[in-house]
């Protein structure tokens, strides 16, 4: 997508051919910054620490993450606990594990001289990959938008999203925003509701940030608010993205997205998921299996902004001393999802509809 | 309840004998300082600037915003001129014309002489008769938490309070507190899940420190995990206080109220809400007629907080320019709620129960 005008993917080959260009996402909204990783270390930092975050955008940061490491030592040994070290990182997003597969996949049986090359090649493919798969998410999920559009007659249609699963959360476009993007630009009126996702704020600075970069209208709200705007009838559909799909269609996605899906069938709101199927895991059969990462206090007990000043400044928010919990991650159980936005259509959320979607891979697991 | 030790109520007549004390809410956690109230314009700004909150708080601060006033005219037109004031200072909380109908009952009909010491005198029983209210909710509210802590053979009973219904809401002891207290102080083993409760955050600034003034365990939460942890059975029940209770037992609430009711649901976890009579509304046949109030967008994109190096700072945390919707209430149906902890006892949230509970205010609505 465009920044200040200029099209720009949330990670990319810098060219000396063999550092990785990142955007540093915890700088945003307040500052648009890029970073360079230039070891394994770095890549797992900036995953661990959120510079890049999303589903897709670990994975295909996680490819690269292997390739600096098979740079410096392409031995099996090497590989091994690259990808252990990368696998560490983050806990719930199935992508990461995905995308370590799919790289020692491309490397095996590579004598150790050509590895490297072979891990580049395979990195480029993922990050074209998650592109080309978004785009689809995109055709597929505007037929929704613009169902609704037919029944507004030229009033706005109205999408809430929970969370970052936009452009900054893969590598270009998003999933959750690849419908959206994708109605703007047709000249659909659009309009979104941006749950601002505490406590990393994720709406707030990331999703507020790339719909304005790209003059998507949208409004952001505090958390507590999608259940009183969908009691008045203010949102047509919600989109959100997910960190992983169980085999029976449970969806893991950032904390809250269950509390708003149970507002969505309260209301009859429709409440879709965006995925690339690289985010099911058929291995795992329902979302109470589903590793729930815990977080940092630090996260909670204080913020970080902008003062009038135009400082950034980290200030506290509970008193002193209180204890504090910071699970990453729910679980949506498939009744309340009206649907799953894949690359292949918009499917069920069911155990027989994603294994027919993709035989393929529902096959792998049981392999 | 205890501040540092000492008893301290919310809001109390100063030594003068007329000018009435407050605890300035909008310093907490990181301040606790009173302020000193000597006119209607204070009183009202008071209320309208949230220094004083929560819907029994703003009646006895409204009471005696009333008594400042007519001290210093207290003509007929003076009276209804500050009723009219006070009450436009907030729209969603009932206890505010409730206690300015008290008042104007309580002087009309006086000599223009009688009436500032009548004002006084109503002022003071209004807030000895929350404090009465809050401790009959208390003796009623218990019996549930002592229900289920038999069931627990000694595991502490898990909470889960949204914004502040504790003393600070009230003039003291608190609502959705009152049974907590009690049930601490008898030696039950409690602990509080504390929303967070954005944008304000009540919960993480008011809510957390009078429990860690009391001594009651608990723990901040962001809005968004209440879901998560009722679906893994981490909550035994919910208590929320009320800013409003419609004739047919929907409950208006601080904004994200509906989404833990709706989860409490999802997950057979009992959701209570503590309220003091004149929170009832039995002018209004059911929640969607209550007025939802909406504030400022600066609650939203900035927050306050404390630096590492004790300055007090506000930050902005969303990109300029965004557009931002602030809602300050939102409505549970009373298919939700569990049951209404009231002072004549633990009643169902209907039209029936209410009326046969408050007979005498329903009937009054009706005149």
């Amino acid at each position: 997508m465009r920044v200040d005008g200029k099209p720009t993917r949330s990670i990319w080959l810098e060219d000396d051919g063999w550092s990785v260009g990142i955007v540093d996402q915890t700088l945003l909204p307040h500052r648009f910054a890029t970073a360079r990783l230039t070891c394994l270390d770095e890549a797992a930092y900036a995953i661990r620490a959120m510079r890049v975050r999303g589903a897709p955008l670990i994975g295909a940061a996680a490819a690269y993450g292997l390739c600096l490491a098979l740079r410096q030592d392409a031995s099996d040994e090497s590989l091994e606990r690259a990808a252990a070290t990368l696998l560490a990182t983050r806990p719930t997003a199935i992508n990461l594990k995905w995308a370590l597969d799919e790289m020692a996949a491309a490397v095996r049986n590579q004598a150790r001289g050509a590895r490297v090359e072979a891990a580049y090649r395979r990195a480029a493919e993922i990050c074209d990959e998650d592109v080309a798969i978004n785009r689809a998410i995109g055709r597929h999920g505007v037929a929704l938008i613009e169902a609704v559009a037919a029944r507004k007659a030229g009033a706005p249609v109205n999408l809430l999203t929970h969370c970052n699963a936009g452009w900054l959360a893969t590598v270009d476009v998003g999933t959750a925003t690849a419908p959206i993007y994708l109605a703007h630009d047709r000249g659909l009126r659009v309009h979104v509701f941006v749950d601002e996702t505490r406590p990393r704020n994720q709406g707030a600075s990331l999703t507020a940030w790339e719909l304005g970069q790209h003059g998507v209208p949208h409004t952001v709200i505090p958390d507590n608010t999608g259940g009183h705007l969908m009691q008045h009838a203010m949102v047509d559909m919600a989109i959100v993205g997910t960190d992983r799909v169980a085999a029976n269609g449970d969806v893991c996605n950032k904390i809250g997205t269950y509390l708003k899906a149970l507002a969505a069938k309260d209301n009859d709101v429709p409440f879709y998921v965006a995925l690339p199927s690289p985010t099911i895991d058929f291995a795992v059969v329902d979302g109470a299996r589903i590793p729930i990462e815990e977080r940092d206090a630090g996260e909670v007990t204080a913020i970080t902004g902008r003062t009038a000043d135009g400082r950034i400044e980290t200030v506290r928010i509970v008193p002193d001393g209180t204890a504090v919990t910071n699970f990453g991650f729910d679980v949506t159980p498939a009744r309340l999802v009206s649907g799953l936005i894949t690359e292949r259509g918009v499917i069920a959320p069911s155990r027989a509809a994603l294994a027919a979607a993709f035989p393929e891979r529902a096959k792998a697991a049981h392999a």
